[in-house]
């Protein structure tokens, strides 16, 4: 794949209004020992992508966006159900024990508590078991998984259609490495049906694939 | 922050494409119901942006990048170097509890073994931790730190000036939360200066921040 980014061109007049702006284009034209009928095409595209903005008997300024006013626009229309995965279980019965086993063979870094209903119960994390097994004494298989898990009161929970981006702010701001993506099951009891997970491997993994010019997958 | 975006009539253009493509100006027009003349610019930003290509005879058609092209570019300005973290480390002489300790103080999932030169030794992370706090009979204070960590000849190393895109896909595709950023130090010992730390969390903001319209403050 051959992406097709701004012209050399469009980049130099970009730069000049960065570095110069609030500039004329005759005057931008002057640094380029161009024409002003010449820059015509690249400035019109330069302004109605956002990258410049014009005011008459000003000139043209830069937005500070660069490109990013489509970046923002491309990512805002990914949303969390694009790219969540499959959560990984256990039910609210098991030992911390079962727990870690779990999670070895699943290779997951956490794991989602849920109820006979498939309902969201709690979440139990790689950090949590590490703190477990070390306290003195603890017998893992003896630990009933309510005691190290954290529980549904405490848990940020996402939708599957909120902007993926949403859940990426959420990771940082809660400082957690997965993040339960959930819809309404019994809104009285204030319980949620749990349909997939939203973790920083998957926000990695989306980043990586946007560089390589992957997105539009996300888009069908 | 606003960010600008493809007008909405340029969008319908890309989506009529997207659908019908290869279609002649003309037939665009026909299904707007506007004149192939109104079209000119809205065509023309369309296939200088890279989302549309034109073949003579043939008409136009999807290059199926959307506004990737630009987004591609835009992510690949930004390097490792604007994204990466202090690491934290821990002398290869200590135990695999003095380890845990760090860990749980400085709040990190990954820790890199150093040896007095700040040359990197090792990386251990918390899964290395519960694994060998789980161990029969292990006693973590005994438990040498080089028996439980990843050495170096298995470790895959980024350098700053790389594109922080390849550390997001090295990080899917080894299956890691974190890899080191070093420098070379002395070659001929294959020893490497620890310059930072680039993991799944520094990519998880990144995505927050571009989402947000921040992608300018990586590039100063």
């Amino acid at each position: 794949m051959n992406p097709i980014p701004l012209s050399d061109r469009q980049k130099k007049i970009a730069e000049i209004v960065r570095r110069s702006g609030p500039i004329t284009g005759t005057e931008i034209a002057g640094e380029l020992g161009l024409t002003r009928a010449a820059l015509r095409s690249d400035l019109a595209i330069l302004t109605m992508g956002g990258i410049l903005d014009a005011r008459p008997r000003v000139g043209y300024f830069y937005t500070g966006k660069s490109t990013l006013g489509m970046l923002v626009e491309e990512l805002s229309s990914i949303t969390i159900e694009d790219i969540m995965s499959v959560p990984i279980v256990v039910s609210a019965s098991k030992s911390a024990y079962d727990a870690v086993v779990t999670m070895f063979l699943e290779d997951v870094g956490t794991l989602f508590v849920v109820d006979g209903k498939g309902c969201l119960f709690g979440v139990i994390s790689r950090k949590d078991l590490l703190k477990a097994s070390l306290s003195q004494g603890a017998d893992l298989h003896n630990l009933p998984l309510a005691m190290v898990m954290t529980g549904l009161s405490k848990i940020v929970l996402s939708k599957p259609h909120e902007p993926a981006a949403a859940a990426a702010r959420r990771l940082i701001e809660r400082e957690v490495d997965c993040l339960p993506v959930v819809l309404p099951f019994d809104e009285k009891k204030g319980k949620w049906k749990l349909v997939g997970r939203v973790s920083k491997t998957n926000m990695t993994r989306l980043l990586a694939e946007l560089a390589e010019g992957k997105g539009g997958t996300y888009h069908s």
